[in-house]
């Protein structure tokens, strides 16, 4: 009999954790003792606010990140093959959604693990649901490039597909360099497009605006050293038939 | 002064709402007086088991749908803009993502209202999580068209662009034409192409089921009346550029 691998959403910030995650998620990660984690160390910090029953230092953590290499995935199933229950915790928000966790998952489902997401605060959903860009669609593309023409050449496509598409266009940036893609933006889309950008979710700070492009030129935000979701949308301009919504 | 436009998720399904709303969401939810809702008769169940401290019939309910009229929603504006803060609700889930409540928030930003998303249950983002799919980038889809031919030319367009955008691609079905779904979904893409059954998320019959077509075939799920969320994706062919991780 396996063990499952439950899915434990972290807050996105400084925020008490049950603040922004519901009883049960509260519940399942109080009484886990094995985790995989992106970070040790702020993993700890987390799991030390919440209502363990044991010192935090003998609880299990084995780290999987970045710098994880494929053949070292596996191994992290060996409790859950053994009947264990394992948390997978990232870094911030929902794991397993645009972090390296997602190989895990899979694994999991291919050697018969039950998976179980549970919830909490997601910075790509709270964004997509506060910008009022999501009529029916919408595509996240992580990180664009860096290089400026790369970066320039990027913006334009995703404008181009939130028209063709009618779907709203969500990625992020590093917050080190959200000032310059912000300049991207405004200089590659056309007057237009919405541009909403939403910062510190969750957070006491959180900002989240949304104006056409011609009406941020000139007005850059103050995006210094906070996380941020850039969402794009640029209404469909010929006839299309229109998508179907709930039936 | 304006008030603030609170974007409050709601239970997935027959859940107590403190098992998967938080605190904060708990909290703001009981203290609103006016609401924007999709069915007032399913909101108002809902708001009954928060301690709202008045009666739930003198709360203010309007509808907005999709038999709402565009020039009826401006309108809802109006306690926003006369300084009260109001709460917008979907059926189920997360409101203003794929759902009638987006054109709100739209609006709300317009007019320089502050708009606040809520910590939820999103079967959306539950089923990112639990599939194991997502990498790097996904997009979701909504509904995909109803008729057999037009459906199954929209699944092979999917299965190309999850190979060419190295992305999970992500739709919705409504439960009694879920079997019709799977069934074109089998029949129309290639054994290799990785499917993900979400169903009942949240709910004590939740099922997360990940494996290949090939796998798939000759062994249909029972989705008979249950919410499903379907998530395919096919590994990159060709040799392409890394996609950017975190920085």
């Amino acid at each position: 009999m396996h063990g499952t691998l439950y899915l434990i959403p972290t807050p996105l910030g400084d925020t008490p954790p049950a603040q922004v995650l519901p009883a049960e998620t509260l519940d399942v990660a109080a009484r886990l003792r094995c985790f995989v984690v992106e970070q040790a160390k702020s993993a700890r910090a987390f799991l030390r606010q919440l209502p363990m029953g044991v010192p935090v230092q003998s609880l299990t953590l084995r780290e999987l990140n970045e710098h994880t290499s494929p053949a070292q995935v596996p191994p992290l199933l060996a409790p859950l093959l053994a009947g264990e229950d394992v948390g997978l915790l990232s870094e911030a928000g929902c794991p397993a959604v645009a972090d390296p966790g997602a190989e895990l998952v899979r694994l999991a489902h291919q050697a018969g693990i039950p998976v179980r997401p549970l919830v909490g605060p997601s910075a790509i959903l709270l964004a997509l649901m506060g910008s009022g860009l999501v009529g029916q669609r919408f595509a996240f593309h992580g990180y664009l490039p860096v290089q400026a023409d790369a970066r320039q050449h990027a913006l334009r496509i995703l404008e181009q597909r939130a028209a063709r598409d009618d779907a709203a266009q969500v990625f992020i940036e590093t917050p080190y360099r959200n000032a310059a893609m912000w300049q991207a933006i405004v200089t590659a889309c056309a007057a237009e497009t919405l541009l909403c950008v939403a910062a510190d979710l969750t957070l006491p700070t959180q900002t989240i605006v949304m104006r056409k492009v011609a009406d941020w030129r000139g007005h850059p935000p103050d995006l210094a050293r906070r996380p941020a979701v850039f969402l794009l949308y640029h209404a469909p301009t010929a006839d299309r038939p229109r998508a179907r919504h709930r039936p």
